[in-house]
């Protein structure tokens, strides 16, 4: 077993009641694992956008500015009235981020499943992974082949898993073909690939002619540009092409899920022998995943009376869907990991450059085509 | 059987490719029975908010004037763009109104089950009920006891099956209490009187003092001005107390409906632990079964990922119910026509009287504690 450090640097978010969240570093004390834990020192640990609604949440990113806590870095950040309501329920914790990374098991309790894992290097999921060192179950590591870098490790749950997710709530409710709204995320090239090598139809919505040729360039057949004057014309035409009533949103805010309903309801009303009032019959069910824009969702009702809109979550999904499902899609990741389910990083940066605020700034814009990843 | 005329006075309403809405009556031919089918002589029939949906929809009433068609009363309306495109469907098609009534069986096709209607009362379904007669098969024909008078049989349908149908969508899909918006209505006191009865929590919601002390007066526990300053935050109290994370709400337009998912959410948190920025792992559905409001659904999403927002509508949900828990609402509702299902009307007209412009405005105004009731 390695010698351990005393303290482990963690990055941790903590909204405070004037209307305030700081982000920063601290030198915590080093966990010892118990018999079922591992220790793993973390290699590489990406920023995802759930990652950013933690550290970041409902504050004003243009208000930051550089602090120290402790002779460690750190960021101060102004939290407008309506995003402490929104942030209510963890004022004055000091909450640890990162949901997913890489790393190398260095100490280990006593159970032989922790210590056969002594030296390897796992993806693990779980929380808390911002930070040099993360102790947690061994069932929450998943060992990786022999050789594989630390960047291909790092993001083996969260694209991945949802992006496999989105294909299984398909199949189990009973839907042919999937709308994906942002669908040059990270995710949603896996999403591409994914259906690309299923056979699954896939209407892809992006912002811009760059993103529709990204999209075009690695397998995909149909990408629609929404900024596009025919868009809705566009986009009704692909779902009663490939009828896709199942839609995907990660943007939340704004009128693009309702504008997905209304695709989808004037593309079965197509298919419609007499009017009724209430719309067609074919249930319509956009899920938004994730909020890249946090205002309010604008839905004209368009779209009859049999539609559905839903929040999405990993883990719950994962929960309903059941060990047989959630150990068929864990599986197909480990097999693709560097092919369908390889993330693409712009930037490295260390836990101190992380909570710099021109870093921040450059990663909390979420720009499409740029991700980061943390080397702690 | 009796001796029928040759023509059968029927409301229609069609809307013209100039944007325009006519409302007026016609004098069809007097259908002829098939075997299995009987004639109804309508003695009664609601106008419903369902009704007027079909009946006006998106017209401006404000611009009503009368018109004669082939020398009988009518009603012209203009239709602004946007209610065009909502009503493109139906461009050309003169289309009948009215879906449900009472009346006399006058006339019977061959088949025993016709024939044995022959003399009685029966509450029916179907559409094109705003007529002199409706020619319908036996089985959309519910008979009535002896001495029912018009009145209480016009409604049988779909004010009783919809308030009925909230608390079988409360045991299917496992909730505990309801939320109900525009409570006041004549099928928020049905569903006031059928709560009470069950022993299922009821969280009502109102606009007025008037309607708190109407639903107090006929037994609701809780009831709520959502004009109150203090109105969410008892929402959130009334909605921790009963856990009622289902909720029903007409209106469709304005923030009312995700007001609801978002109390839902905090009465939630309330019970955790643990922050979590996914929000809680309650689930929480609201449904929109109207559109008392046509304007957009504004949610803001202060209610986390676990959460759902549908549109209900009694068919398809009794198609999926099946015919055991149909049978029992059908049954429950004959039962207790006179009491739990009792339907209030505020005005009795004729149906020359509903298409004159005054009485119109007056009726589409939907204001509570009035309800209309054709008498053709």
């Amino acid at each position: 077993m390695t010698d351990l450090p005393a303290t482990n640097r963690t990055m941790l978010t903590e909204v405070k009641p004037e209307g305030v969240l700081e982000l920063y570093l601290a030198d915590l004390p080093m966990p010892t694992p118990k018999d079922h834990e591992v220790v793993v020192k973390v290699q590489a640990t990406p920023i995802n956008p759930s990652d950013l609604g933690l550290m970041v949440g409902a504050a004003d990113v243009t208000s930051a500015r550089a602090i120290e806590r402790d002779g460690l870095p750190g960021i101060s950040m102004n939290v407008p009235e309506a995003g402490m309501r929104f942030m209510a329920g963890r004022i004055g914790q000091a909450l640890p981020i990162g949901n997913e990374g890489c790393g190398l098991v260095v100490a280990a309790g006593a159970a032989p499943e922790a210590q056969a894992l002594i030296g390897k290097t796992v993806a693990l999921i779980g929380g808390e992974i911002y930070a040099q060192y993360r102790c947690l179950a061994a069932q929450m590591c998943m060992p990786l082949p022999d050789g594989t870098s630390p960047e291909d490790g790092a993001s083996c749950f969260v694209n991945p898993l949802t992006s496999l997710g989105f294909v299984e709530t398909m199949k189990l409710e009973g839907y042919k073909a999937i709308v994906h709204a942002a669908a040059a995320s990270n995710l949603g090239q896996m999403l591409v690939k994914i259906c690309k090598a299923d056979g699954i139809p896939l209407v892809n919505i992006v912002r811009s002619e760059e993103q529709v040729a990204l999209l075009k360039g690695i397998g995909a057949d149909i990408v629609l540009n929404s900024n596009d004057e025919d868009f809705v014309e566009k986009l009704t035409a692909a779902i009663a092409e490939t009828e896709a009533f199942l839609g995907f949103d990660p943007i939340g805010g704004g009128k693009l899920s309702g504008q997905i309903l209304g695709a989808m309801e004037a593309a079965a009303v197509r298919r419609m022998s007499a009017y009724s009032r209430y719309g067609s019959d074919q249930m319509k069910q956009v899920y938004i995943y994730g909020a890249l824009d946090v205002g309010p969702t604008i839905l004209n009702r368009n779209f009859g009376l049999t539609w559905s809109l839903s929040g999405w979550l990993l883990t719950p999904f994962m929960a309903k869907a059941g060990p047989e499902i959630v150990g068929r899609m864990r599986a197909r990741v480990a097999a693709e990991l560097t092919t369908t389910f390889k993330s693409h990083y712009s930037h490295q940066v260390s836990l101190e450059q992380a909570v710099d605020v021109a870093t921040l700034q450059a990663y909390n814009a979420k720009r499409t085509g740029e991700k980061y990843l943390i080397r702690p």
